[in-house]
C-alpha cells in the first residue's frame, strides 16, 4: 500500500511520526506491506515551496492508496493572503472527499476532564458525518472593500452520496441518524432535507429524525447520549464536530476520515490543530493520530483486523496510565506510540 | 408607551399575559402609561389570517414603541410551503431589527440543573451580540428538484453597526469583545474580521479577539467563563446563542432583544420556543418573558429603572422558590408572575 504522508505544520510531524510507527507494527504483525512517501502542507509548503499545497503533491495524493495528515496551520500565516487551510481546503477537492467521519466516543478512564456533568457525559457515543466538498467552502465568493458575499450551493446528488454513507454507518451502529439543517431558513437546507427523506425509504431499519442546527447545538450539551449518526453539511458540519470533540474531555483522542468515491485514497488526520504552542516538545498527544491510522487501514486499505488491533492498543495504553500532560500525565509522544506499537506487535 | 403584543404560538400566550402583568405593575410603580394593542403572529396568524404575519400587523408594530413577542411555531406547519417562522423574519426585516442582544448569565440557586460540571458553569456571565438582519438568512436563494443555493451577503456598514453595538455594551460589561467568524473559509468573514478590527480603533478601552466559529463552539462548552460579549454574524449567532442558552441549566430565563437604528421599536421576546407539548396547561416559566419585558424597559423605553426593578423581583422570586416544572418546582405560570409583580410593586 502505499501512504502518502502530510505531517504540514506545529505538531503534526511528531503526531505522524508517532502514528507511522504503529502503523509500522500494525503491517508487520498483518503482513502488509506500506509503502511511504513525505510530503509538505500548509504552512511548511508555503515556506518551502511559495504554495499552501503543491500541484505535485495533489497528483500524488491522488497516486496513493491513503494520505495520513498531521496538522495544518500556524498563526505566522493568521490574516494573511495565502493561507495554510487553503492547502487542505485544495487537497479535500482534489480527492473528492465527501464524507468526513469523526466517530466521539467517551472514554471511560478519561471521564474525569469531560466538561460535563458525569451523568451527561458518559452516554457520548456518536459518529458525525460531515459533507465535506460543497456548500459554503466551495462556492462563488466575492470580496470587495464595501461588500463581500459566499455562494452556499448543494445538488440533489452531493446530497445523496453523503447521506448514504451515514444511512450505512448507521447500520453497523444502534440504527439512528440525525440529520441536521435549518429548512425554516435556508433553501439548501430544504433539498437536504428532502433527499435525505428519500434516501432513508432504502434504509427502513435505520430510523431517521431531522434536527434543526440550533437545536442540535443545545441537544449536543444538554442530552449528547441521544445521537447516534449526526449527518450535517459542510459548515454545521464544521462547528457541530468541534463542538461535539470536547465533550469527552479531550480532542487529542479524535480521529477522522475524509473519504470519497470508492477506490480513491481517503484522508485520514487527527480531529486537534497544529498546537503551535507544544511543537517541538515531544509531548503532543499520539493518539488521535494514530486512531487515524487505524480507521485509514479500516476505511482506506480494507484491513479492518489492523483497525482494531491498533484500537486496542490505544485503549490499553490509556488503561495502563500511558497518558500525555493533555490527559493529566507525564508520559512523552514517542513514549505512548510505543506503549501502543508493543501491544499492536 | 406604546406596546404591541404578539403572543404567538404554543405557551406564548401565556408567558405573554404574565410579562404583561409584571410590565404594569412597575409602569404603576414608576408612574408609566403602557397602552397595549394585541395582534397575531406565526402559526396562529397563518390560520386566522392566512399568512404568518399581516401587512397590518407589520405597519402597527413599526409605530409602536416596543413589540412584546412571545414564541412563533407549530409542529402543524412543518415542511409545509407556509412558515410561521417566516412571519418573525419579516417582522425583523421590517422593523430592522439588526442587532439581538442575548444575556445568558449562571443562576446560582439553578446551577444544579446545568449540563456541565460545577466548576464550569459557574462562569457563565455573557452577552450575544447577533447580527439579525443580513446573512444567509435574507441573501438570494434559489431552490429547484436538483440544486438549492442560499447566498450569504454582508456590507461593511451592517457590519460596522451591529459591532457598535457590541463595543458599546463591552463598555458597560467586563470590556472585552470576542468577534467569531470563519475568516479562514469565508469571504464575508473576511470582511467581518477587518470592519470589527477598524471598529474597535474607536474603543481602545475594550479589548478584541478574533474567534473562529468552530473554536469558539469549543470554548463555549469547555470554558464559557472567558467569554464576556460575543459578537457574530446571523446564522453563526443562531448556533452559538442556542448552545451558549443550555448552559446556565433552563432555557426558560433566558430574554432576549432586537433593536434596530435609535428611536425604532425594538422586539423583545423569550430565547425559549413555542413548546406546543405544554401550551395551554398553566405550567409554562414566564420568566424570559418577564425579564424580555425587563429589557423593553431598559432598550425600547429608557426606563433603567423599571427593568432593573423586574429584574430583582425575579432573582428574588426564584430565590423564595417559586418555581416552575422545568427548574424543578411546581409552580404555575401566573403564580410565578404575581410573585414577581407583588416584588416589583
Ligand atoms: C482548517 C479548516 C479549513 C477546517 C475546516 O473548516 O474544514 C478545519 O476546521 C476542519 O474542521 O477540518
Ligand atoms: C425561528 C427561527 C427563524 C429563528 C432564527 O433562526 O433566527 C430562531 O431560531 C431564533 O434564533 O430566533
Amino acid at each position: 500500500f502505499r501512504v502518502l504522508l502530510l505531517p504540514g505544520d506545529g505538531i503534526g510531524p511528531e503526531v505522524v511520526a508517532a502514528a507511522r510507527r504503529v502503523a509500522d507494527a500494525a503491517a508487520a504483525r498483518f503482513g502488509l506491506t506500506l509503502e511511504y512517501e513525505e510530503r509538505r502542507i500548509g504552512a511548511a509548503a508555503i515556506r518551502e515551496e511559495g504554495a499552501p499545497v503543491s500541484k505535485e503533491t495533489l497528483r500524488r495524493a491522488g497516486e496513493a492508496d491513503a494520505v495520513l495528515l498531521g496538522a495544518v496551520g500556524d498563526p505566522e500565516f493568521d490574516g494573511g493572503e495565502v493561507r495554510p487551510e487553503a492547502g487542505l481546503l485544495a487537497l479535500r477537492r482534489e480527492l473528492g472527499t465527501f464524507a468526513n467521519l469523526r466517530p466521539v466516543a467517551a472514554i471511560p478512564a478519561l471521564s474525569g476532564s469531560s466538561p460535563l456533568r458525569p451523568g451527561v457525559a458518559e452516554g457520548v457515543d456518536l459518529l458525525i458525518v460531515r459533507e465535506l466538498t460543497g456548500g459554503a467552502y466551495f462556492g462563488e465568493k466575492e470580496e470587495g472593500e464595501e461588500r463581500a458575499s459566499d455562494l452556499s450551493v448543494y445538488t440533489r446528488g452531493e446530497v445523496e452520496r453523503v447521506a448514504r454513507v451515514a444511512f450505512e454507518a448507521a447500520r453497523g451502529r444502534r440504527g439512528r441518524v440525525a440529520s441536521v439543517d435549518k429548512a425554516n431558513v435556508l433553501a439548501t437546507s430544504r433539498l437536504w432535507r428532502r433527499v435525505v427523506g428519500e434516501v432513508a425509504r432504502d434504509y427502513p431499519d435505520v430510523a431517521l429524525e431531522h434536527v434543526l442546527v440550533d437545536a442540535a447545538a443545545m441537544h449536543l450539551v444538554t442530552d449528547p447520549g441521544r445521537f447516534d449518526v449526526i449527518l450535517t453539511e459542510n459548515l454545521f458540519g464544521d462547528i457541530l464536530s468541534d463542538e461535539a470533540a470536547v465533550l469527552p474531555g479531550s480532542m487529542g483522542m479524535l480521529p477522522s476520515a475524509s473519504l470519497g468515491e470508492p477506490g480513491s485514497p481517503g484522508i485520514f488526520e487527527p480531529v486537534h490543530g497544529s498546537a503551535p504552542d507544544i511543537a517541538g516538545k515531544g509531548v503532543a498527544n499520539p493518539y488521535a493520530a494514530i486512531l487515524s491510522a487505524a480507521m485509514m487501514f479500516r476505511h482506506g486499505l480494507g484491513r479492518p483486523e489492523a483497525a482494531e488491533a491498533i484500537e486496542r492498543g490505544v485503549e490499553a495504553a490509556v488503561a495502563a496510565g500511558c497518558l500525555t500532560p493533555d490527559l493529566g500525565g507525564s508520559s512523552g509522544t514517542e513514549e505512548a506510540a510505543e506503549a501502543v506499537a508493543r501491544r499492536v506487535a
